[in-house]
């Protein structure tokens, strides 16, 4: 048998593909959006580009209160290895907070996550091979799409109007693609802000009920909503039909990459597996800094903070946009989370004006690659929970200046 | 296009299969280990089975300390996104750290992983296709194995003497496997406690140099021998032909799930690229902490302590061995490092003895998960680092007991 080295130049090849790095992840992008936060980190930029929570929020003493009670209550064990589902204890505590909006799960239905993005990655694990369908929301999350694009998933992107996702559309992809799950964020939706209606909510479980396809609930905003009613969660209205995604990183800290899956417990051996072989356990530190800081019970009050606060920045930036910007300009009025979703007149492209925008000192994300098969490129992403009021109507202010300037 | 629901009777199915889990991972094992540990975890049983370190020697008062002082210097930072390579300062002080052993190496070299086990996913997702093969060891740790299994690899496993691997087997191995990489732990191995000498470890550099094939060199436990001179690593042999793996888990603590991957700077954006799509990064905070704990100079001296309790439980197992074991049984005396490994009368089953060794309240892992391609029934492996100097003796003497019945 012949080897590689014998039929290629390797002389001309880099170390990667010198070294028989797989075909698939050679092509693999890196983030787009990580790209233009190198940009944007450069001085004097506003920057409405990030997904990041508002780091003046994070709970800093109590964590750091929280860590010592965990060192000085687990001791050693806080340092151990420990199973890959999860601390038992933590598991049942994050049981008891999500039920508020779950009431049917238990300890039984969580397996705990480094981070959402491994909730997506253990999925993409369990359930794609290479060119297996994905359908999805255009636009969608974009980690998604990264995490999902590992294991060479193909997409079938339905429309969304301010309902959400289109559900007569799904149907149709079902039966021309054969899909593997139904991916979608229903609540305040990264990148455009769009919560699902309760309609659109029923009608999707019931499609997903009658083709017997699972929907991936990616939630890790539904807890930060400053108005409106709360709409009943996928997992409450689909039950088993729905494996849900929730994350202490817009909550509590992101950094610490604290995160969990609901699923129907026969899906837990599934995920147990996949996990194992990715990196055996979620830090267990982490877990019970986590565990104590719920048990100080101050997380409601915390996040009733957090909905204040980024409520009033949210206000502002509307408020700035409908100052300064053309009324040409389109935007969503989310009701929560961390996003609002820009759609400029047709022909104008956000990926184009960027530069200039960067050397304006404002930056934000374009949005053609939140849209997997294409378009969009009229649309872009503002962030409005990282930057402060004065930031907010500041950059707006040079955005809009831009935008106007292009209509000309 | 019919979709698969059309032509399966779906009432017979699992969830799993219903919902159309892929058949690869539907068929992958869960860790014999993890079962193993299970059964050993019933009261009263004296367990060799695991690989956990011992929980006294965690540094629970300075990594409380390290903990209070990331908070109170990095305050938010500590707490928020960071970089999927890692934290820049702490890529830093761990290339501080690691150079003693690899002079050559910078923070470029480095990128920071979850544990190792997430370093031996992130090189499966970087090579393997379905159906490629590695060269292993045999035996070999079967955390790898698990790894690996998830991309569907095939292995070559090679021999083992005293010396190590049989690197004469290797050359063999590539003109017939085409394999994507060579993996191996050369100090003190788990399972089989053996050093690769310093020739083994120049004729494999120079094999994997000749065919340009990358040697994944596994090495949680260099740091930690108890007598005899230090091998030079392979990757100061090697250089930028081997990607090496080390973890704060052995020297510090595993429930940190901090460790790193050293490898050439070109190869850095392919894993950059794989670990974010896997979970993005690893933990802000656990970085932070073990970049405090680094400062405060503690290491060497923890290490010390390490090595010298671990040395101990070494010296009086193999004590006991020599007292209690029929002279029938051959074992290793490994220089460091947590295991050392029985080889019984060829005809006897590890495996088959294990119940009745649970019955008499002792616990190992029996050896043939060790051997991909099969074998090593009359093996098994005892570790000496977790349980106390009374439990270490006592479990022999039941151990050999049993073994001296099944003899006669």
């Amino acid at each position: 048998m012949e080897t590689n080295t014998d039929t290629l130049d390797i002389s001309t090849m880099s170390t990667p593909a010198k070294w028989g790095v797989t075909p698939h992840v050679m092509k693999l992008e890196t983030s787009i959006i990580r790209e233009i936060l190198k940009l944007s980190s450069q001085p004097g930029v506003i920057s409405f580009a990030g997904g990041l929570p508002a780091p003046e929020m994070f709970p800093v003493e109590d964590l750091k209160e929280a860590s010592i009670r965990a060192l000085d209550k687990y001791k050693d064990a806080a340092l151990q290895y420990s199973l890959s589902m999860g601390v038992p204890e933590f598991r049942q505590a994050i049981a008891d907070y999500a039920c508020k909006r779950m009431p049917q799960i238990s300890a039984a239905n969580i397996i705990i996550t480094s981070g959402s993005q491994q909730g997506l990655d253990l999925i993409g694990r369990a359930f794609i091979d290479p060119g297996d369908y994905v359908i999805c929301e255009a636009p969608t999350y974009v980690g998604a799409l990264q995490a999902f694009n590992f294991y060479q998933a193909r997409y079938a992107a339905v429309g969304m109007d301010e309902d959400g996702m289109i559900v007569d559309e799904v149907e149709d992809a079902i039966a021309r693609y054969n899909p593997k799950f139904i991916y979608c964020v229903p609540n305040f939706q990264n990148p455009s802000g769009i919560t699902m209606s309760l309609a659109r909510r029923e009608q999707l479980v019931a499609v997903a009920n009658k083709h017997n396809i699972p929907i991936i609930d990616d939630n890790p905003y539904g807890d930060l909503r400053f108005t409106g009613e709360a709409v009943p969660s996928l997992c409450a209205l689909g039950g088993d039909m729905v494996i849900s995604l929730s994350t202490f990183s817009k909550i509590v800290s992101p950094g610490l990459r604290i995160a969990w899956i609901v699923a129907r417990p026969d899906m837990m051996p599934v995920f147990e597996k996949v996990k194992q072989c990715g990196d055996l356990h979620t830090s267990t530190f982490s877990q019970m800094i986590l565990l104590e800081y719920l048990r100080m019970g101050k997380l409601d009050g915390h996040i009733e903070k957090i909905r204040q606060t980024y409520g009033a920045r949210r206000d502002l930036m509307i408020k700035s946009i409908e100052e300064y910007f053309p009324p040409e300009v389109e935007f969503t009025r989310p009701e929560g989370g961390l996003f609002l979703w820009l759609t400029l007149p047709e022909g104008m492209s956000a990926k184009e004006i960027l530069p200039e925008a960067i050397e304006q000192k404002v930056a934000y994300v374009y949005g053609s690659p939140f849209f997997p098969d294409g378009g969009g490129e009229n649309t872009m992403r503002l962030n409005f929970s990282n930057a402060g009021e004065e930031q907010i109507v500041e950059g707006i202010k040079r955005l809009g200046r831009l935008i106007t300037a292009k209509l000309k």
